[in-house]
């Protein structure tokens, strides 16, 4: 298969079907790439003379020097005489935004497999159509086509997302931005006439700036392609995935033939496990998993310590990590002798540790220190009620998870002054959950039955 | 049993141990009252002359006016002593806040007794010891005593809470406020000497105010009177329960006589099953639970109608009824194609309905209207992408909904922008969810097997 890395570093980009109104799909993406590309941008559109202070090229093949990446973004039925141009222009690959193909009606269908052929017969490598394309966060290409009003752009970050659903992408995106987790590419290949996620899979396998990969998918083209790239993938770093349309009575109408299709999912569920992707269930696990494996490191076994200034919160913590199979650790008797004198008679040493809400920002060092020893990971349920907590607790906390080496999980329920102290904690990367649930969810992930012996 | 209803509306506060010290606890509730209660308020310490512009008095017995409520801010040994003088004084009720009782040590144990011989003795009904008592939107009184900077106080509205962990209480209020669900009453009962959840429960039954109440558990003392509280309550309105400490095994320690526990638990259930109390899992689920009943009335059966502009988010809600064993409403066939005459043809009719990208105001309620007709309740999962999708929306969505008198969920999954328009939808009344699952777990809570033929 020829390479696609190209579409993640283009030295310049057409856009063809360029346009100056504002609003336009393409004036969007236009606006974007002189916002955030650094590459030579080339718009192409025989309406005009110039767009935005650029010249506008009557067709791709006037431009006359080499082009990375052509952006598609006329009407369907344009569509192929753009793409033939863009093949005799000799660009590398296309994203073809475009929708009115195969979703649409068979007219659509037969168009998509001419675009398909192009792809194999030419070369072109193509990502869409009916796609939002591609946010690069380290080149700037940026296709996706709502403005920045209506949908954030995460900043640079080692999170790498292949998403099967435009809806999907465009969600998880503006919830990222706004979480403040960083990105490198996000990849929405809609119709997938061509560049697969199996194919994003084998890039992102080597692609040095992703540090772990997310997949959204609704159906694989290729099982065993898949299988060999996602495992190639996470040999080298965490990849997540989650799957929908596991009914297809729920995915098409309410029509039941759940056995036959729950069956179909086994065999992803199956396929996920052999490749060593980490399976997520829904939206919320989805993000959980992006944020945890962007802050922390695997764990090296399923021993977890809980601490805490809020007894009910440590409570519910230890329930959900016994629900979730996980261990508590023990602390051996002369460590508990010992915190119990370096700490203040009213706290309950074990495990949970409950400081209650006399602590100090000391007292949750001294009780992680010892209680970290003992286990693999832990989770700090820090409530900020308590009137001497500092923000030194974030400080104290990343230093004895660095020092012991181990994963450190935040949990912070709580409101506008808590949301503040997340934003503390995640910038020295400890992800904060807000709910007991889910950050034992994301211990869990954190605990790779692969790493431990 | 005595009445406990004073507490949430009295005429007279006496503050025991009240300190003009700013930052020490007695003086953060005495500010709260004087910020928010109408009533009278006696300032007590030996100490002062007055306090904050409040004649302060020596002890309770010196006030010679009617006290409704005491609360109780002193050291742990000092508690019996200020109880004795709020009896001789003859208040009615006492919120014991101090901490150092049966949660410390067997001296602690044996004065805890001591207070629960005052309550059945002297007939003065306690609330406490160790607990931050009461917050109460409508009256004012407000004993938890964290500053205002640290824990937002939430506005009026019909949800009250019941909670035995303070820790819980304290992240599910700060967190309503954060997210503008108001409340009537919250209280934290701690050690539970004397008022406990059933007491709370009869209240609640009766009281006008509260449209719904949310009940976080440990353990309940007296099983047989929580059932029937529970019961007189969740007969008049939506109850429901939280039951954390599952498992011992996670709860005191890493020992494992899960086995045992297990069963227990299983008594919990049947309990909230027998009383009509509907049990949510977690904080998520909790927190879900209170922002729907206190938007939305139940449906009338498990029919659902889904309706997006972005298909995959469509298809996990989708997936996620049928998980959750909710039906996916049929739509005629005649209905079908008159939709598809109504709607643009990009379209896909049926459940779920996609709209689109290129979805406008009037599309929403053109679907939703026809969707709504032949099912019980609809989840309406609005992307905000879509350039023509204005605030209308909001209108259009909410008119459907009461004029077919059926509730209507929002999933709107997103970022800022996202976060605005959920302010407005919740404004009018109309709950929003950010997964596709929160938004399935609802509309599963407002499908109430009891109301269902």
């Amino acid at each position: 298969m020829k390479d696609i890395s190209f579409f993640f570093n283009p030295k310049s980009i057409a856009v063809i079907g360029a346009s100056p109104t504002s609003g336009k799909l393409s004036n969007v993406v236009l606006k974007s790439l002189k916002e955030g590309y650094k590459g030579e941008i080339y718009p192409v559109n025989p309406k005009y003379d110039s767009i935005d202070e650029l010249k506008c090229y009557q067709r791709a093949g006037d431009i006359k020097k080499a082009i990375d990446v052509a952006i598609v973004i006329v009407p369907s039925n344009a569509v192929l005489q753009a793409l033939d141009d863009v093949v005799n222009a000799k660009a590398k690959g296309a994203i073809v935004v475009s929708a009115g193909f195969k979703e649409t009606d068979s007219k659509g269908a037969d168009m998509e497999k001419a675009i398909q052929d192009i792809a194999v017969n030419k070369g072109l490598r193509i990502i869409g159509p009916n796609c939002m394309g591609l946010y690069d966060s380290f080149s700037g290409v940026d296709t996706f086509f709502i403005p920045r009003e209506r949908l954030e752009r995460p900043g640079k970050g080692g999170l790498s997302i292949v998403s099967q659903s435009g809806s999907f992408a465009l969600s998880i995106m503006d919830t990222l931005a706004m979480e403040g987790i960083g990105v490198a590419r996000i990849v929405n290949y809609g119709n997938r006439a061509d560049v697969s996620e199996s194919d994003l899979l084998e890039f992102f396998a080597d692609d040095e700036d992703t540090k772990v990969v997310a997949v959204y998918i609704e159906a694989v083209e290729d099982g065993r392609r898949f299988v060999d790239a996602a495992k190639r993938c996470s040999d080298k770093k965490p990849v997540i995935a989650i799957k929908v349309g596991k009914y297809e009575a729920g995915a098409k109408a309410a029509k039941s033939h759940t056995g036959a299709i729950a069956g179909r999912y086994e065999i992803y569920r199956a396929a996920f496990k052999k490749a060593g992707v980490r399976e997520v269930s829904g939206y919320d696990d989805f993000l959980d998993a992006c944020r945890v494996f962007s802050m922390q490191r695997y764990a090296n076994g399923k021993k977890v310590f809980i601490v805490t200034d809020g007894g009910g919160i440590g409570v519910s913590i230890a329930d959900s990590c016994i629900s979730a199979g996980l261990r508590l650790a023990e602390l051996p008797e002369d460590t508990k002798t010992n915190l119990s004198k370096k700490l203040p008679s009213f706290c309950s040493i074990g495990n949970p540790t409950d400081l209650t809400g006399s602590v100090t920002d000391d007292d949750y060092k001294i009780a992680l220190d010892s209680g970290l020893k003992y286990s693999d990971i832990a989770i700090v349920a820090a409530l900020w009620g308590p009137p001497q907590l500092t923000d030194k607790l974030v400080y104290n906390i990343k230093e004895v998870s660095e020092r012991l080496n181990k994963p450190v999980i935040i949990c912070s329920a709580g409101g506008r002054y808590a949301m503040e102290k997340k934003k503390l904690f995640e910038a020295s990367g400890l992800p904060v959950f807000l709910t007991p649930e889910g950050a034992v969810r994301a211990a869990g992930l954190l605990i790779n039955s692969k790493m431990i012996k």
